[in-house]
């Protein structure tokens, strides 16, 4: 596969003119405060007796979300370890969900601990029941509630993301001040929306090959993946006008969530990827506030660097102080 | 393309053993009733007074389906022609939905009342706004709710077709002994549903490249469309039991529909079709138990006779008393 | 799929040069004036007394295009409407025809008299019987006689085109100063011509994501439908000066047509049109002389607008006060 | 690309019934017979002067085909070589002509006379110029004039392949009791069709992969080439009845030449051929009259044995006396 | 992707003839003990010191091999654990190689010595440099000296497996009664090629979705994949005998490698795998002589389970009293 | 298939900056003389007894290459030509070999000695036996090798290439001054490699659609053949510096080759080819510093000209003096 998108020296400096609601900040902080006050109760952790893991404790993990709405994730903590730890949130990629508990074992391995979120309505442990009313979606999850972002998807998505890192720091184990989220794709996406909303609770962000960037750029150039999903639903809901699809999509693109971000983040992105174009992550990447860094995969794909992506995260995160002792 | 599936002899005398639940027509009986119980008002129709159509009146119909929750419908009908009208009723293929009213203007050119029924969920103007509780989906609308047959999603929209042939009964401009059901595809699968349930209120069924039958010879051999995502859904979702989802599944398969129906219906297949393998249309067909025909397009594809299939249709109800005068 | 070709902006001013003959007048007026002098009889219009259409009246008809020889078209007349009629010509897609008389239904159902116009040797009932002596094709009809503008198939086609206009023009039931010429694609590409080539004789031209137009274009962008025919044929015979068949093609371009046209036109395009790229679209919109419009579907393919952009011309027509009374 | 077709052992036992016309033969009679009494003057063959080749004398030919028609073709002769020669005809595949003079060397290096004869239409050279009386086709040839035996392409085509066999028969240098027929694909469905129309006059048929053998299979089952074209005649031209097709087919099929032909042949085949599938292949091979051989490619697809199956028949000829001296 | 097989039913009873080779144990005994005597040294085991895993000590192995060459392996051990532990084998996927040390952390964290042993020449740490005396290959490894069994490229490979677990039980961590085989795709082939020559080393075998199993099958019906690459060699080098080849392959068919089994085995199969067709899985299955049981994947692709697989594994060696205390 | 690369006017003037090592010339220099060091014994000429070609003698030839290893090739001679004789070496594309002796017949046919040299490890004569230490390769022969230009395939087959001129020059059939170097794709390559490294031995060069040239363009911008497979190599291989092996390839590269080349040379390029894109053609090609002259397929894809080519390389060759008398 041939690059995908500008050469690298284009990307670089890469900045479009995206347009910021005026009210975006207003926006996330009453849907934050909301959340937080739907939620009557604590988080649950449910120990995993079964498992046959043995250097790790796993715990079943319900917290309230959006809504108050309960929210799955997996609770991975190396067994004996002195606490506090520093922890590792990680968001998923569109189309799944947290998987099984065993599927992820690389931060617990390396002493963090670690919480993998569910993504509501993708994975099969957390629903997203909320009726939608008045509109409708293509295929995934793109475009459900598209036309008002009171009701859009990730609005509800991003705010579970953001409660996971209020829920894993109030955790005995975990060390506050040394959470640290990180996804890839739609996962980068989140990682990157929470490093924007959740300011200094957020120690470090790890973005790999993010989706949910500049949306538009996305529409006109991914050539797999869920961004055709945008071109899908605005060309069979055709009374439908575009600039009220993506005038939602400005209070959800990562151009605006990056300039908010002080958090160091560690950025990856393939120049061969029809997935996420190159210049949807470099339009946030150019944007965003907090120290930074990218690695670069010229000749990678959707899948960036792959194995090679955390190791690079594992000593970035170590030379900044935020390894297990 | 070259054929699909079996050649034509071995179609014609395909009959393989699908399970019926032993509770299905009273499951079916319940779930109509308390759809009419929820009906608590009439249907209402919009006069469009500014359609450009001279020929036809257009009404914007909303009718309370399943829950008593608005459908939206087109009704068209020829302007000036003298009640009461034989009706055509349509309901449309996977992932659209009524479309706009000037789409589909054969019907009332030919002096039958037309009503076109929206799809829940997948057009713009029907909300399907329950709340699916515990269970997700992946892609589209097919794999909605499947591991209930209380939550799945066709329970909801077979629920309002079959509640589309009441409601058009009364209407005052129409012979409700000359009720006829029609569709492609999705539409084709509603259809033969609708003739199965609905008994004698059904004229006449035009199935066309039927979807919804024999949904495990769907799942094992259509390479487009949406039978494949119940191999993606079982697939990513690999702790349900496949029999759960079929199981499901056989509450709304048109295998069981068929031998329940009474009117005379008109099929058709495209021996070159990959959405709709021809098997699962004859599994179907076979098993019909009113009068019955098949028009089998030997090079057809899911278009199946394209543009000759309603003109078919238009001679072959004309032929059983039918038609306009 | 994403932008198939430049961004909005630069289609707006793009301008390209393309040779036009000296002598493409003198072509045009020496073939249409062959045309009417071959034309020994008048149009035959045949009722189908059969039609199950009831409120519209069908005609089979027979007129004398290119060489006199006979075009089929279907005119459909609204039943019982006062005379005269505006009247819609449409020209059809590649590689179809007029198809079946219940297939088009909109314009008459709009009050509106509507012919068909078959495409010579793409459909079933018009041939196309010139021998072509000394040039061959490939694949389709795109190519054949392409080496000769005097026996290039579209010489032929466009002429029965501007027949059609004539012949429409002096039927009993037609309002002369209201006819308009409409098409998508290949249609599209006709209705411009003719628009350029009829001058008065033509109220108003409805152009959708035309085809013909910049040819060069096309073929070097193109990436689906018939434009590649060009680049396959120039790859076959590459003995043949591409010189030449490109200058065969200049007596056929929607961009010499258009700034020749003076008639109102609404035109669209879709940006993700793969078949006829935006760029070839706006080549000749830009030239385009008359008053004139264009629909950008911004996500849309090669289907443009689908069935929102007839609705568009229903109003377009209205506003311009060529609708029926 | 794995088998596209039946196990070897199922392939040599495989003999479909096909119905052949009761006219089969005064049908090929008559035709060819007028062929002959159209053609008016003898060959003509022009010594290319400038040609660089130094080994070989080449003529450009025009000998009288089908109505009399010029049919070009290359003959190849080599410098110095002692007439009377033994002599090979190579007819071409789907959608090429003969190419240029230099492109297929390796008959006359052989020391055999060497004819490389045009595709009507299909090359640069050799029109097509009957008028088709009121049917049409799609894409290629395949479907020309196919509602009529009497004005389908192939009536033409193989009529012109066989007036060359007597027209080099007849040559001077060439001695008249060692011609032999060759071809791929099309070629050698053409050169099965020689073999049993010719009979004595053809030495030995070379049928490599042949096209134009059992065409209800082929359209049933190929996936790549010209036999998909049936289907998408059938499926664009709905009102004509499949069996009209088929039945103009019955007069142009290799199973039907194939029990006519007395010369020996040798075939090939590939197993994992997509556009001519083994199927077919036998179809035609199993009722071959004459001595046969063939070689099964079991890993070949379109292509066969590619270079390795000329060296076969150079050594298979050599065995049957019909090697130069 | 729909089945690409036989249907189920007919899987479990499919047992194809596939000859065995005469001297198949002899040619093993002699290539096993000539391994063993090259084996000079002993395997060596570097710590990784800078290793940012806490869990688990890492080793970068390096173990004589076919020819005594230095096979390379990551052996990771639970860190506190309490030796002598039971331990898995993981061999790798075709065209890959053992990764990263911290790419496969299951085994460990489920308190099992685990080692990954790198594939030659398939990966970046192993090189396979035997020199190939006058055969070719195409593509990747799978044809590499695929001329001669003396000289196939899996002899080597299949060799390196064996002595890892030769080696792995000498180590002073690893109970030696308790080592587990394991790999996907061309590891499970590897696995059960293991579990057929070590004998009463191996304790039990997980074969998943394996690969090296009746090649001429997988030749024939695979559509993805390595399999395609034998046709391809075929096609290239037409003047090799299949039977060569396939007398080659019959050396290293998991077919042969099933009845000398001894230990268990836990396999699984996916029935839409378009790499390792079904039957190919079930012809090794169903002829494997130790217990056995099989997970099927009714709508797995070449992924099979994905991670329900591992689960399964961990569950299966637990029950068999394999798994840690 | 549309233009896959820069339009013509920036392809005419496209000149990147590609940086060449310092030590290139006595890289080769080196390289060179170690080879014709190696060559102990003299190039063997069997002629093939069997032929069944009769205007053409024959040679089965081995020549030391590169270490002295036996490089096959077939030497083509015009039966009863006068020496001594201008001479045509051909290299080939990639992934096969020299093929049959009879595949290839234009250039004796047309009177000049023919040598068609074997690629060795593509074909089935040449094996490429050296050991390649520590480093791995994907897929085919493009990265065999590539992290040490000592190392790297295409350092021992340039070689071979740059022998068999020096060997067919002291053919004593063979005109010294007149020997041509020729070959199309990976063979375009060669023959451009050879022209620069073989000064005055060479006196004109055929380079179709080369291959080798500007491998980062081609890595960046090809989406079909090899050049696809570096970036699969650094995708995998993710640890490797892509600057190491672009380092590499650049003493490998025709940017390099052609302005050390003194000989004329007639080039071709397709501007519609996906797999040598033209600007890796034209980077080559405008430096390209002896007399020079490309042809422009407009149209074409990686078949460039296909048989047109070679007929102009005839008259070219012929116009310079150097075809036979």
């Amino acid at each position: 596969m041939p690059l995908t998108d500008m050469p690298l020296d284009e990307l670089r400096s890469y900045r479009p003119m995206i347009t910021e609601p005026e009210d975006f900040d207003a926006f996330w902080s009453k849907t934050l405060a909301t959340a937080r006050d739907a939620a009557t109760g604590p988080a649950e952790y449910h120990r995993i007796e079964e498992s046959p893991l043995s250097t790790v404790d796993v715990y079943d993990v319900r917290f309230p979300g959006w809504g108050g709405q309960p929210v799955a994730a997996w609770l991975l903590l190396p067994r004996g370890a002195a606490a506090p730890l520093p922890a590792v949130i990680t968001y998923i990629g569109y189309s799944g969900g947290r998987g099984l508990f065993h599927e992820s074992l690389l931060w617990s391995a390396a002493g963090y601990a670690h919480l993998v979120v569910d993504s509501r309505g993708q994975g099969h442990d957390t629903p997203d029941p909320d009726p939608v009313p008045g509109t409708q979606y293509v295929g995934g999850y793109m475009t459900r509630g598209i036309e008002d972002p009171q009701h859009y998807y990730y609005r509800r998505l991003m705010t579970d993301c953001v409660r996971a890192v209020e829920v894993l720091r109030a955790h005995p184990s975990v060390d506050p001040e040394r959470v640290v989220v990180s996804g890839g794709s739609q996962g980068g996406g989140l990682a990157l929306a929470v490093a924007g909303l959740a300011g200094d609770a957020v120690a470090a962000a790890l973005v790999d090959v993010p989706f949910l960037c500049h949306y538009r750029r996305g529409a006109d150039t991914a050539s797999q993946g869920p961004y055709p999903e945008l071109a899908q639903y605005l060309s069979v809901h055709k009374r439908v006008d575009p600039e009220l699809v993506f005038g939602t999509l400005n209070y959800f693109d990562g151009v605006h969530f990056a300039p908010r971000a002080t958090a160091p983040a560690l950025f990856s992105v393939g120049l061969m990827d029809p997935v996420c174009p190159p210049s949807t992550v470099y339009a946030a990447y150019n944007r965003y506030a907090g120290e930074k860094d990218i690695r670069v995969w010229q000749f990678g794909d959707h899948g960036g660097g792959r194995g090679s992506q955390p190791y690079e995260q594992l000593l970035w995160l170590r030379e900044r102080g935020l390894a297990p002792a």
